[in-house]
């Protein structure tokens, strides 16, 4: 059986299983808790991040970006980067943003500092960067408001991997109650039809020990 | 006329020239001073980062592990990423190897501090981070040296995307004089014929106001 190692609230993992969900891949979930640096796990990615895909031939396939690549090339059935080369750029351009601006600016400040250090057992959050996070989420807000208003999609017509990458950041931060929907309709319309999708269920089912989210987590109609 | 936004320190504008030659893609280099957030280039690249290519036909594409993804899928004669499922995998883990962890532990507190602060007026080079910069270096010379030793190239059996991405951060550190070639014969043998290739000499031309390289940076039998 193909599994995926993982921590619920790691947005690289979730994007993941997004995508295997959409591309129904069937897969099981095994936490791995990094930070104790397992031998094991190290031998399978030596940079100790989630997830890390491991299919059932074997072969091990470390970090998210590697791994939608990968799972593109390998089951290219419901293609999630689109077809021309315009729109794969564009596709490929958000997940950048997402998986790299976005977490720097924000998710790194926010689920980093209130989930990350909690479970790693590394202190408290620090209130700069939880300043900085907030301030950072409500730019971050106004783009993808821009985004969602212009285009069906976030990279355009099609559904793609840009709308993964962009809605698990979001659902860790809404896990974590961050995130003001008023600020942005345009970004809470398109992110309720995100979260209307089956792909999506198991990440609104899932809890983490000492940490309940909002009510309106796993509502549809929030 | 195909042109590159670039800086020519910057690790990620190295790879894309390194696989712009390769391809034998024509192209100009265009500095980008990316601090000064010019309106025209946040158009074309709203993260204002370099490298951005763009195309004859007005196609820009920013982020160089996109433009590195665009190239292979519109130029697919010398593809640098493997034939293999495995092969593109082990390629694409090692580029985010560099790209992602060597940059953030070692480029970011050696070639941010002492580069990128000093072209963009931000100020001294912070000692801590330098410090951490040295010692995180050393770490990753070993495992280049076990890459170089138990295989061909980096990836396998073949010169990928993973070599440029790892010579282009080298490239950058050995211009700045901070990498101890002598502690990894086997880094030094890859990375010489690294820089014996065409592809590489213009790099090794690179010249920065006020910043001069060592003597070896250019020689080819350093």
């Amino acid at each position: 059986m193909r599994f995926l190692f993982h921590l619920p609230l790691s947005p690289y993992s979730r994007k993941v299983r997004l995508v295997l969900s959409e591309k129904r891949l069937p897969f099981e979930l095994r936490v791995e808790k990094v930070w104790e640096r397992r031998p094991e796990y190290l031998e399978l990615n030596p940079a100790a991040t989630v997830p890390t895909l491991v299919e059932d031939n074997g072969l091990a396939i470390a970090d998210s970006g590697v791994i939608c690549e990968y799972l593109e090339e390998a089951y290219p059935d419901t293609p999630l980067l689109g077809k021309t080369l315009g729109e794969r750029v564009e596709a490929r351009r958000l997940v950048a943003w997402f998986d790299g601006k976005f977490a720097a600016e924000v998710t790194r400040n926010l689920q980093g500092e209130k989930y990350v250090k909690r479970i790693a057992g590394w202190g408290q959050p620090d209130a700069g960067a939880l300043r900085a996070g907030y301030a950072n989420l409500r730019q971050h807000l106004q783009y993808l408001g821009w985004l969602a208003e212009t285009r069906k999609w976030l990279a355009g017509s099609s559904l793609s991997l840009a709308d993964f990458a962009a809605a698990a950041h979001l659902s860790v931060l809404d896990f974590l109650g961050d995130v003001d929907w008023s600020l942005s309709p345009p970004t809470r319309e398109w992110y309720a039809r995100m979260k209307s999708r089956p792909s999506f269920r198991p990440l609104l089912a899932d809890r983490v020990p000492g940490m309940m989210p909002p009510a309106h987590y796993a509502d549809l109609d929030f």
